[in-house]
């Protein structure tokens, strides 16, 4: 188990047994006389992005790394807050890019930047973002929904972010989290941050311990990936992975509102732990739930 | 001016004009059903502690940091997320270390550790909070409500923050924040995290551009503080800076609850700016409005 795995069930172990006020899920619940969905993540030099990237699309990947997370929660973003680290490297020039950048794209989806914090270091610079946003009228869907018989959905192709540089340049998926939330109701739903394993692993143990088979052949790939390892060990897609009833199949391969590859059973959801991949000639390969995780790099 | 000084100006100039509602106050107010203050600070390796810090008083600062911005806008916390960038040195028995303080100091201080995130890095290690608060039943108090004849006060003594190590240790001021806006209505009220020059002269260009006088000999000192210098220009020191109608004063120095530091009268506002402190021999003496400004060290 990655460190931050470990970590992380020892959190859940602390702070944990309240669902989704607390953490284990995409974003965490506040609840108050207005709800609010929060969602904090970093953008770390020659972790998350590398040194010489441009400062546009640093402050791209840094806000719509956090809006996917609310996303998944189908959350109306409302608001960020920003706290900002900069090594030595950053010019005065490149600091006000990433303001202008970072404030221009906030107002484009439709959110505001309301405070946080500016510090300097001789070290590494990281670029964190806290995001809140007001969940939709009905419940969120969690990761934990999954049951046996449910189909399983990504909203788009994936593999291959990282050496395409698509990791700096995505979009959110909030108008398809809202849609699918609004008229398709899945059962289950989250961002793929780290890889289509490694994130579905999350679900299914989240949803108790439950497996999938995937079929190989259903899995969007992006036109540039060779392989279906690229996609399932990758990461840095940010699609949304999410699970229908099979009565729920005809109204999404209607909806005009959702793209094709979003209408595609990639697999199900069986009651025996463990994900397999069903190749095309009819093998079954046990697939491992590794995937890109930060820290390895 | 500093490099943050100067940033800050950009970001009030791209992201201002909206009072409370944008940066510029110890906390930024996102108005919804329930109102909510928000701040978000880093704790960062080199800058905030240093190598080796034991990792409960790392927690600590790095709780209270945040909190502290809560006191100064008179907020009961209700929530962190914690987003956290380990460097290498993190062992595991450290990390879970750092997760059961602060839930522990979460805990006792009456707030809830609700979500973030984890990563690592082969570089610096950055500690960052977002703390949410409510709002006490009248609008918070801003830094903005300076007017001549009015008094300066502060909640406790001064200096040496960082030589003694009082700057991992302090206690953010959420009793007296909240008694001090309940039962006294300051006119102004922060935090003083990078010394009483620097941060009176931000008070007092938030309010219009005024200016103060300060009486040398009021002004409360920590034990093993000799100067006044200190006091005006260590910073850290995360004691509350307010300020009285004269007509309050009699209130405020038979009120219990208030200790006895914070009824001193260190000085007042007046309509010609700058900082100016009146010595012990009667001597003027026009106080520099630095202090410590993180990125220096």
């Amino acid at each position: 188990m990655s460190r931050e795995g470990r970590d992380l069930e020892v959190l859940a172990r602390l702070l944990g047994g309240r669902g989704l006020e607390g953490p284990g899920d995409d974003a965490a619940l506040l609840r108050g006389p207005g709800d609010l969905l929060l969602t904090m993540d970093p953008l770390v030099e020659g972790v998350h992005y590398e040194p010489g990237t441009a400062v546009a699309r640093i402050a791209h990947k840094l806000l719509h790394r956090n809006l996917s997370d609310l996303a998944a929660m189908e959350a109306r973003p409302k608001a960020i807050l920003a706290s900002f680290v900069f090594g030595s490297g950053w010019t005065d020039g490149e600091r006000d890019e990433l303001y202008e950048e970072l404030a221009r794209e906030c107002e484009r989806v439709g959110t505001r930047w309301i405070g946080g914090d500016l510090a300097s270091t001789k070290g590494t610079t990281v670029l964190t973002l806290c995001a809140l946003g007001s969940p939709a009228a009905r419940a969120p869907i969690l990761r934990s929904g999954l049951a046996p018989g449910m189909n399983l959905h990504v909203s788009g192709p994936l593999g291959g972010s990282l050496a395409s540089g698509r990791h700096l340049d995505f979009e959110a998926k909030l108008a398809l989290g809202a849609r699918l939330a609004e008229h398709h109701g899945p059962a289950a739903m989250m961002d793929l941050s780290d890889g289509l394993a490694l994130d579905l692993g999350r679900m299914l143990r989240a949803s108790g311990g439950l497996g999938a088979r995937l079929t190989e052949a259903r899995i969007p790939l992006n036109h540039d990936v060779k392989t279906v390892d690229a996609a399932l060990h990758d990461g840095e897609d940010y699609e949304l992975l999410f699970a229908l009833n099979p009565s729920q199949e005809v109204q999404l391969s209607e909806d005009p509102e959702v793209p094709e590859a979003a209408k595609i059973i990639i697999g199900e959801v069986v009651a025996e732990p463990g994900i397999l991949l069903l190749g095309d000639q009819g093998e079954r390969i046990v697939v491992s739930e590794t995937g890109f995780e930060h820290e390895l790099s």
